[in-house]
């Protein structure tokens, strides 16, 4: 089994010595497909038999007689494969096994209304695989039928209407790729009480494309009275009753009324059939299994407003209606928990984000924050979105401290610890975007500290 | 069961009436939360409860009350769902089942070296989940352990070099969301042989964001001889031993050495733990279970070069070396085997793309090509890669033949048959991007015809 994903060592994991010998690989490159290339017509197929550390099936004999049988044994894949269709809907390989969304043992005291972790360190790019999406149920996870699902708006509108899911897949679309975070990602990091792996320091984090009705069409089909209203009620289907008021400036602007996600309809722990999607609000708002919208002119208050999803300032006052998900970056490789097993070059890559807009920059300490240097920021960068960064490190073996910090579009840079601090005191527990802090030990062990 | 994906009208066919009347919905709209949210301490549960069309848990005796058991009968999933985790790695919802790559019946004569399709009538956005990537193997399809696979680049380089998977990873990376299209996509409509739906006719096509390393860096590590080399054999390590030259140009622009797809490693059918990416390129030169890469000085006419993929022109002669997928779309829905159940408004959306850059505009004709008009194209509009358009449309019930039409940035327009045909008569398999159309019956059926 690999251990790249699988172990704590995640992808920095040193594999066995290559077992292609240097004679071998000499021999190859004189013998090859030199000698067939400008006479494929005759030996077409044996070219295609003449192959690089091992062989294809017609070649086996031609190389055993080589006497390196070792090839024969180590490459087992050379064979008939499987058919297509062997799995009509795919899944990872079985050495990716490990590669799962986890619980944190003891974070809840039920499995239902609990949380699940994307395993940042092991993903690559800015789409995270539906399948590992992360979990956060107030109540459990349904699944619907669709046919049988409504969604209905009504408050300050000419006419309610309820809607059929058929009935929404007729409106126009729109397709937009949106990160989604829970407002308590990171939340354990205030403290001392440091996690081992962004796996659970930052694995509420997850970015989707998904596909949907701009909410704004469906209120215009309903009359909603948007020169008084000011807010609307989203409101699940699930056992929860999740309920959450959003402004009516966000609902006229970028919230989707969505069914899709990566391509294909929402995953049931997602909100199958349908969700609300806010994008780079926290993500309690983007409620799932969406089955009503109410158009009112003042906050709701419902309970998941005034009792959770509050902070707690120095003076002891409650922030209340926070929403922004604002600027935030980690390393995910090397990151807690993996291990550096050379010195040498490492290519340093992580996420970043923010609520407010586009991604403009990320710096990457490897000094605790003396120094910063700029990382390359891959494309598409997109608004509420995940960009992914990459940056080179030569580690010369000695211990350190790994950080990065991003600026948005606003000109927003993501504070340290101290910075925050002064802000919001040390009793708020959401809408924790200071800068991580990972140590390397001159074992080559990464874990997590906390840096003020 | 949904029948949106799992019936041949797709996403179209209308559900049945809804099962919430008027009067509830007035009822709802009357007693919901008006009276709770200007007083929410006392109330916040009781508000969450107030449902619309249902009822939370605590809500159920309340509504029961009402004389609307329909209610109680027609949610079962307001109750405790299931836990986190239940899936450490998801996948869809039951009742999307049926949404799944198929292999066309005798299309082949093994289920090894064969095709399966994506379901683009069911997709949405332009992110093809890897479930459903489409597949074509030519000895079938294995899973490499990736800490036994070896990769070696070999040929005019200085030193030949012999590569790990963590090898591999510790290089610089790049993430960028291509297209790949097999280069016998829609070959089958050259003919009149129309086939059903555009699964078959067009999905040999999916779209993923690859993560790996610019096969340019790996070229400079081994120093190839880029001066006087002109051309890469890329090479698999599965039982058909497939080879494919690239130009040196394509190898030291974009084509990357890839070991992520959507987030996650490659899946096992597309080329687990290593594969290339040529974008813009035919499929079958993103070679997967990549083991090798030669450089050279002349193409190397492989079996799969020599033999296969090669197009008849009209005067008898081949085109061979043929790669680019040139500007094509299609309408994914409403497509053939869809049913369009009322008259009224639909939003008509598909697909565009090209191997050559970027998509610049969509129209679409819902008149069979006398008049077009221009579609919205959803963002981001990236280079060699899917665009998703959409387009407003009010069907009259009357019969019509619906078409869309790609533009490329280079300027290049996609093609009707007859214009194709001047070019490359009617003996070439491969590149087909002429215009398809969809004809829509006074029924509402969709059905495939061939218009020239």
């Amino acid at each position: 089994m690999s251990s790249r994903t699988n172990s704590p060592a995640g992808r920095l994991k040193k594999a066995p010595e290559g077992f292609i010998s240097p004679d071998l690989i000499n021999d190859i490159s004189r013998n090859g497909l030199d000698d067939t290339r400008r006479n494929f017509l005759k030996t077409s197929f044996a070219a295609a038999a003449a192959v690089a550390g091992g062989v294809s099936t017609s070649a086996m004999a031609k190389s055993a007689d080589k006497g390196d049988p070792l090839i024969l044994e180590k490459q087992p894949w050379v064979t008939l494969g499987k058919p297509v269709v062997a799995r009509p809907y795919g899944m990872p390989s079985k050495y990716e096994a490990n590669l799962q969304r986890r619980q944190s043992p003891g974070l809840t005291q039920t499995d239902q209304s609990s949380v699940s972790f994307a395993p940042l360190q092991g993903l690559f790019g800015i789409i995270t695989p539906s399948g590992l999406h992360f979990e956060r149920h107030h109540q459990g996870w349904v699944d619907i039928d669709p046919e049988k699902h409504r969604f209905m708006i009504n408050g300050m509108v000419k006419a309610p209407k309820v809607y059929t899911m058929d009935d929404l897949m007729r409106f126009p679309s729109v397709s937009r790729i949106h990160f989604i975070e829970c407002g308590a990602n990171t939340g354990m990091e205030w403290g001392n009480v440091a996690v081992p792996t962004v796996q659970y320091t930052h694995g509420m984090l997850s970015c989707s494309e998904f596909t949907g009705v701009p909410l704004k069409i469906l209120l215009e089909d309903c009359g909603a009275d948007t020169e008084n209203a000011r807010f609307v009620l989203a409101e699940g289907a699930d056992g929860s009753g999740m309920t959450r008021t959003i402004s009516m400036e966000a609902a006229l602007d970028d919230v989707i009324v969505a069914y899709g996600q990566n391509g294909e309809m929402l995953r049931p722990e997602n909100g199958y059939p349908l969700r609300l999607v806010v994008p780079g609000v926290q993500g309690v708002s983007s409620v799932k299994w969406l089955r009503r919208i109410k158009v009112g002119d003042q906050p709701f208050g419902t309970k998941d407003e005034a009792a959770h999803y509050m902070d707690m300032m120095p003076d002891g006052m409650f922030r209340q209606y926070t929403s922004i998900q604002e600027a935030k970056s980690v390393i995910t490789s090397p990151s807690g928990g993996q291990a550096l097993l050379t010195k040498g070059f490492y290519n340093v890559t992580g996420l970043a984000w923010s609520g407010r807009g586009k991604i403009k920059q990320v710096d990457v300490s490897f000094d605790g924050g003396k120094n910063w240097r700029t990382a390359r920021l891959e494309g598409p960068i997109l608004n509420k979105c995940l960009t992914r960064f990459n940056i080179d490190w030569v580690w010369d073996g000695s211990p350190t401290i790994l950080q990065s910090r991003a600026t948005d579009s606003t000109g927003f840079v993501q504070p340290r610890y101290r910075q925050l601090r002064e802000v919001r005191g040390s009793g708020s527990v959401y809408h924790n975007n200071a800068i991580q802090s990972w140590q390397v030990a001159a074992s080559g062990e990464v874990t997590n500290v906390h840096v003020e």
